[in-house]
């Protein structure tokens, strides 16, 4: 038989959001008519914006007739779209890109995963923890590690731990490393870095010749000013920093597909004889030959979210959820529980009460509350008694969840 | 600097369809107001069709209320899209999967790249040649090769001729191989092979322990009885081979995107250990650890390609591309140029007449016939003095191309 890839097998097979669904069912088949209220998996809830809609329609419409009909479009995506997107989401924080460095996909998810692609095994890389599992699972998938250890922490992973000592920003990896994976806002802390914080970063990557991934899915959530929307803020990052931003969270996009990267030309790797070639070259070659576009109806929709009207819809939502976080970390503060994120995110992190595990916190909220969310270890070893809730829920049902937490631990 | 993915520089840089661009720029430059006329990149030209349109539209109005908004949906597709592509596509030819089985994709390129993910890099891979190319570059990008001779062979991988000789249907490959590609109705040839060259297929790779890669992309053009549509039709195939399918020239989404994988949970891999593993558990955490799923309105759109509506206007699409490829083979042969294909497939490959290269006529049919092709050597060495013509053009067109044809060379 022909060999498999057996690196998969060194994946833990207990996957947070499978084991949640268990617990989950196990509840209601015992407690029949108990409503659930789930802040747990960050997916999103309001419909699409009507410009979005209407973008969304055209797009389809002008698949009826010969003359409007779209068949293969770039494997880079079209750059009517990477144009609308370099004038209004990053020219206005002074960020100059040409299109040829913006590519199309269908969600950063993919593109981080996929990213690994074009980097040498030999690459060191380093990742938060806790962190979004795709970073840690990818580099496993493709072989950069060993067995993970009792804790989850694999072989030849570089791990930076973000705790409430270090305000949950990582501290820079005493080993070199070749790619170091950073998000902000942060999943799942919903912490942000300073421009001062991610300045450090950018020095550090340049003097160390690494490349900094940069994960600003959560972009749009920012409220406060000043801090960085996008790692290009930073004099040098084109040097060292591929950034991923996606249409899912920002315009409620996670069922219709769109993302992008950022491989700035200025960003080079070196060959085994030590030759500097550029990462948008091979980028561009790994999505011409394993990709084919996005849909073009969902490339139209997506222009919308950037057309004048459609962000002001799109704000409306996106202030919504941050409406939601604002009624959570009220709510848990007034239990008396110290809680993290929610202001530039759409995630909270909270400490569990009486220093509980975050399994135990959430089977109590489970079972006393009915109230779902997602257990901090679930995201790594120093998630551990941690606790995220989501703000992307309906208002109301935040609200009752809420009081249900002020009930139960507010006293 | 970070070490890249050197593999990558060993591809060779003059892609096939930016050449042929490049000249005929030259040309239009050259020769300003002379219409070309485009049978070369094999993509489709009609709309897509009033059901799907229906469908795509109903997907989208989904996505405008709460009730029926879709945000997240499995990495692996809907169940019902899966269901519907078993009962309709699979069922009629006595083939039975399960849902597990089938996953939706944004495409069969994508897949027939991604697919290596869950391969061990010591498996040897054995491709047809002339070959869709990016089942080569794949396995060049993943470092499975070495460099490639002047030829464009590559050390390592086990090439195929696909010849008059032999029907253009390969033989075995003398040494052991782990992986075969196989493409039935095949890109660029037009071929088909037997059910018993299938069968032949089938047992050579039980008895040698090598997965099949099946691309089954063109299956809906087969217009002969007795030609089999699926792999699967073969006893034993799902112990040996993995499937990819397409709706892009099936029903016009090459500007859609989707496409889907079998991967039969009878199909096992070994580990280094000699473990037996299913390959159907390996792709299954690929798709939900790299993908996201494919865009919702999408799948929608897909489901009706196989509505009993949907189905009659596609095959009338199909119909009609297929009368192309008629028009263009007896053309061909009425000016004495010997052509393969087009009779279960919407390509038509020919022999250069008077033994010309395929890059000369190239030149020839552009500079005399202002139609352009596909030269044949682009897809292999195998592919020299020979030329693919594509039946998704326009009718007019393709009657005035040939007719050209006819007039330059038939005397």
């Amino acid at each position: 038989m022909a060999r498999l890839n057996d690196n998969y097998l060194k994946l833990q097979a207990g996957y947070l959001f499978p084991e949640i669904s268990r617990r989950v069912n196990e509840f209601t088949s015992a407690n029949p008519g108990v409503e659930i209220i789930r802040l747990g998996i960050g997916d999103v809830t309001k419909p699409l914006v009507p410009e979005v809609l209407k973008a969304f329609h055209a797009g389809v419409d002008d698949m009826a007739a010969e003359q409007s009909f779209h068949g293969y479009g770039p494997e880079q995506g079209y750059s009517w779209l990477a144009q609308t997107i370099i004038d209004k989401a990053y020219k206005p924080l002074g960020v100059e890109l040409e299109t040829s460095e913006v590519f199309i996909s269908d969600g950063s998810k993919c593109d981080s995963a996929n990213i690994l692609d074009i980097f040498d095994l030999s690459c060191k890389v380093a990742i938060g923890d806790p962190v979004y599992p795709v970073y840690n699972d990818t580099n496993v998938m493709v072989g950069r590690t060993g067995a993970a250890d009792e804790n989850g922490y694999y072989e030849g992973i570089v791990y930076m731990p973000c705790t409430e000592e270090n305000g949950f920003t990582p501290q820079f990896p005493a080993e070199k490393v070749d790619i170091i994976y950073l998000c902000f806002p942060n999943n799942p802390t919903g912490t942000v870095a300073s421009k001062e914080q991610l300045k450090g970063w950018v020095d550090y990557a340049r003097a160390n010749d690494a490349v900094i991934l940069f994960d600003a899915a959560y972009e749009a959530f920012i409220t406060e000013a000043g801090i960085p929307h996008s790692i290009y803020e930073i004099d040098g990052a084109k040097e060292c920093a591929i950034e991923f931003r996606s249409f899912s969270k920002t315009a409620g996009f996670t069922g219709v597909r769109c993302g992008l990267t950022v491989v700035p030309h200025a960003l080079a790797g070196t060959t085994a004889s030590g030759e500097k070639v550029s990462f948008n070259q091979l980028w561009n070659r790994r999505q011409c030959t394993k990709f084919n576009g996005v849909s073009y109806p969902v490339q139209k929709a997506a222009a919308a979210v950037y057309s004048d009207a459609g962000w002001a819809q799109v704000k409306e939502v996106i202030d919504y959820y941050m409406g939601n976080a604002a009624i959570i970390r009220k709510g848990l503060q007034a239990a008396g529980i110290t809680c993290y994120g929610g202001v530039n995110a759409p995630y909270i992190w909270l400490k569990t009460p009486g220093g509980m595990t975050s399994w135990d916190f959430f089977d109590k909220l489970l079972n006393e509350c009915h109230v779902v969310g997602t257990p901090g270890s679930g995201f790594g070893p120093s998630g551990e008694g941690y606790f995220r809730l989501s703000a992307f829920g309906d208002r109301a049902n935040v609200e009752t969840a809420v009081q249900r937490i002020v009930e139960k631990w507010g006293k």
